[in-house]
């Protein structure tokens, strides 16, 4: 395992102990997140009582893997804790998310939750966001005047392609990769974001974490909300 | 035929003057537009250059049977015009939109076009809005929670069905109808719904108006923005 997928794995354990028996969980998306739903896995088989609310379909099916019960918000409005991953946390716990294409169903969840807690590799720690093209979803109609609309506030978006073909999120949209290369002030950016008609959600998640926990090596840090 | 249909008729066909030769036209949605496209093939097929960019598929198998050419933003990335209806008019030409389930791409095409027309029968025209259930375009997952976010700025949404069976817009997403009653401040109130989390577009359409026909009878008048 190479020192990158180790710390991974190690944060996506540590993350598990923030998680009480009783609890609402909101599950993340990402190759971190499948390591703290795999230990999570092992506590239920010993009997922790929860229930997750996953943030995607690869999601929903690792749970369903390792045997962690699922609901969704027909069953209830709060979750306790959501756990995710993240593309670029700053200092001040804002991030960029939706690398994985899973940014919105990632916001509700973690809307929905009273605490937000993101595990990292050391090498999404970053000053400043925006070295990350920050994923915008979009609805199809009309995705090229709000691209030409999103390009005035400093960048040339990329409509994301996968293997050859346009990339459809679980919602149906497409995600427009915004390479912004620095966001100086991430708050005033997603606003006007999303306040353009045809955005749907962007990837900036600010003053929505309340813990950090990133891993190098064997070492992990936990970084509170200050 | 009834007086308000006698008066969508008149106001339908009268918009049709505002077209010139060459223009790119946004083409609205509902029963006025209906006579309003019905009038525009007459033109085209005496030899009136138009393209038309639709804003649901009613209106495009509309365009078609009218022997309307149209085209998407794929070809063209502004309009000369756009002539839609709308549920409730106020003094400042402020709109709501959305009774048949087509305001997302509604506001879409109107922001696209350099000039909106809107035209409605006398019934539409009211001191202030908010009489009319404002929808509210949402996405499907975890529309619960963002209902109950809603719920917070003074309405109870309901979730629109159609046929016994969720509506679902053109675009896959569900819409809920916000009995606000009165709306004081449209602006303030578009910008707190469009910032939630799951919210893709509101019904309010503010400071978009550039001109709107009035029909009453077998009178038109035509308001221009001050």
């Amino acid at each position: 395992m190479s020192e990158m997928d180790n710390a991974k794995k190690l944060v996506g354990e540590e993350a598990v102990k923030y998680i009480e028996d009783g609890m609402k969980v909101g599950l993340g998306s990402g190759s971190t997140v499948y390591w703290m739903i795999k230990k999570l896995g092992e506590y239920v088989e010993q009997g922790l009582d929860v229930t997750g609310v996953p943030t995607s379909q690869t999601t929903a099916q690792w749970a369903k893997e390792f045997g962690i019960p699922l609901t969704d918000f027909s069953e209830l409005k709060q979750l306790d804790v959501t756990i995710d991953g993240a593309d670029e946390v700053d200092e001040n716990l804002h991030l960029i998310k939706g690398g994985g294409g899973a940014l919105l169903r990632e916001k509700i969840v973690a809307s929905a939750a009273k605490e937000l807690i993101i595990i990292v590799d050391r090498s999404k720690k970053v000053a400043h966001l925006g070295a990350f093209p920050l994923p915008v979803e979009v609805i199809p109609f009309g995705w090229e005047v709000t691209a030409n609309n999103i390009s005035t506030l400093g960048c040339v978006p990329k409509l994301r392609q996968k293997d050859g073909e346009v990339f459809i999120s679980d919602n149906g949209n497409y995600i427009l990769d915004c390479p912004f290369d620095k966001i100086p002030n991430p708050k005033t950016l997603h606003k006007e974001l999303k306040s353009l008609v045809g955005v749907v959600e962007t990837g900036l998640f600010v003053g929505m974490t309340d813990k950090v926990i990133v891993g190098e090596g064997d070492e992990v840090e936990v970084i509170s909300k200050g």
